[in-house]
C-alpha cells in the first residue's frame, strides 16, 4: 500500500512532526490485520474443529473491528488529539497482542492462524514504535 | 434497544458475573454515540461556518469509528479477554471525552453539536460505569 | 434512538423532500440490526452445535458489516448521491434478508436466532420502505 | 498485501471455483480504497477552501465505509451467499464511481484527490471485475 505514503506527503497541512514512517507502518499495518483476521475468523469456522476454536475466532473478530478503527483514526491529522491516539493505539496493540496469542496456540495445525498471527506481531510492533514517538 | 437486553438473555452460556445492566446500557449507548456523532460530521460539514467546525468534524469521526468497534466488541461474550475489555472501553471514554468537549464549544450556535454532546457525554458515562465494574 | 429524529431535525440544510419518518426508521433498524447481528454470531459460537451454526454465523457477520455501513452513509445528507444510496440499501435488503432466512431457521431451537431474525426482517422492510420513497 | 493471497491459499475448505486472483485483487483494492478515501476526506478538511469540498468529503466518507464493509464480506467464504455478495459488490462500484467522479473534478488542484481518484477507480474496475466471474 504505498498510497498510504503517497496521502501522507500530499496532506496540505503541515503534520505536526509526526514520524512519517512509523505513521505509514502501522496504518498499513492495522488495515492489513483487520483484512487478516476477518479472514482467519473465516478459515476457523470451516474447520471441522471449529468448536475448539471458539475463543480464536470471538478473538480475531475483535482485532478486525479495532484495528479498522485504528487504521482510520490514524489517517486523519486534522485537529490531532494525542489522548485519543494514544487511547487507541494502547486498545489496537492489546488486541493485537490477544489474537497473536491465541492464533500461535493453533499456528502448528492451522497455517491460517499461523499467517493470522504473524500479521497481529507486525501490527502489535507497530502500534508499540508509534506509541514509542507521540 | 430493547434487543439489546434480549441479546443479552438468550446468550446460551454463563455470562460470568458481568453487570448486565451496566453492560446494555454501554452497548446501548456505544450505537446511539456512533450513529450520532456521524450525523453531526455530516451537519457541521453543511454549516456556512465549515472552515471552523473542521476540528469538531474530525473529532466525530474518530469518536463514530471507536464507538462502532467498542459495540461490536461488548456484543460478545465468548472467550472474553478482561484486557482487550479495558484498553478499548478506555478509548472509547477517550474518544467521546474529546468529542463531547468540542461539541460543547459550539453547542449554543449548533443544535446538532448539543444533541451530539449530550449523546457523548451519556456513553463517556456508561463506559466509566462498566469500567468501574470490571 | 429519539436521538435519530433530534439529529434530523437539527440539520442545518434542506434535506431535500426526504421522507424523514421512512428515513429515521432505518437508520434505527440499521444499528439496532446490527448490534443484534454481532451478538448473534457469538451466541451461536457458544452453542454446542456450534459446527450446524456456520453459515449463520457468517451471514451474521456479513449482515452486521453491511447494516452499520448502511446505517453510516443513511445518517450523511450532504452532497446526497441517489445512486449509492439506493445501492447501498439494495445491499442491505440482500444481507438482512439472508440473514433472517438463515435464523428463521433455527429460531424454535435458539431464542437469540429468534430475536435476530426479527430485527432483519425489521430492517429489510424498513430498506424496502425508504427505497420505494427515492 | 501479499497476506491476502496467503489467507486465501489457507482457507481450509474448496473455495468453490472463485477466480482467487480477481477475489484477491479486489479484497486488496477495498482496503486500499477504504484506507485512502479516509485520508482523503481528512486532507479535505484541511484545505482552505473546505466549503467547496463538502460533496468531497461526503462522498469520500460513504466510499471508505462501503469499501471496508465489502472488503470483509469478500474476506469471508463460509456459507457463501451469491445474492449478498453480487449486491455488496454492486454498491461498492457504486460508491467507487461517485468518489472518483467527484475527486477526478478537484485531481489538477488537490494531489490528494488524484491519489484517492485513482484508488477508487482501480476499486470499481475490481468489482467490475469480480462482479464478472460470479
Amino acid at each position: 500500500m504505498s498510497t498510504t505514503t503517497d496521502m501522507l506527503r500530499t496532506y496540505p497541512k503541515d503534520l505536526g512532526g509526526v514520524d512519517t514512517a512509523a505513521l505509514a507502518a502501522c496504518i498499513e499495518a492495522c488495515f492489513e490485520c483487520a483484512q487478516v483476521c476477518s479472514a482467519c475468523a473465516d478459515s476457523c469456522l470451516s474447520e471441522d474443529m471449529v468448536a475448539e476454536l471458539t475463543k480464536c475466532i470471538r478473538t480475531n473478530l475483535d482485532c478486525a473491528d479495532i484495528c479498522a478503527a485504528t487504521g482510520a483514526v490514524l489517517s486523519r491529522h486534522t485537529g490531532y488529539d494525542v489522548n485519543v491516539t494514544r487511547a487507541v493505539l494502547e486498545a489496537c496493540r492489546a488486541a493485537c497482542k490477544a489474537c497473536a496469542d491465541e492464533c500461535e496456540k493453533h499456528a502448528d495445525m492451522h497455517e491460517h492462524c499461523k499467517v493470522c498471527a504473524e500479521a497481529c506481531r507486525r501490527c502489535e510492533q507497530a502500534c508499540t514504535d508509534l506509541l514509542a514517538t507521540l
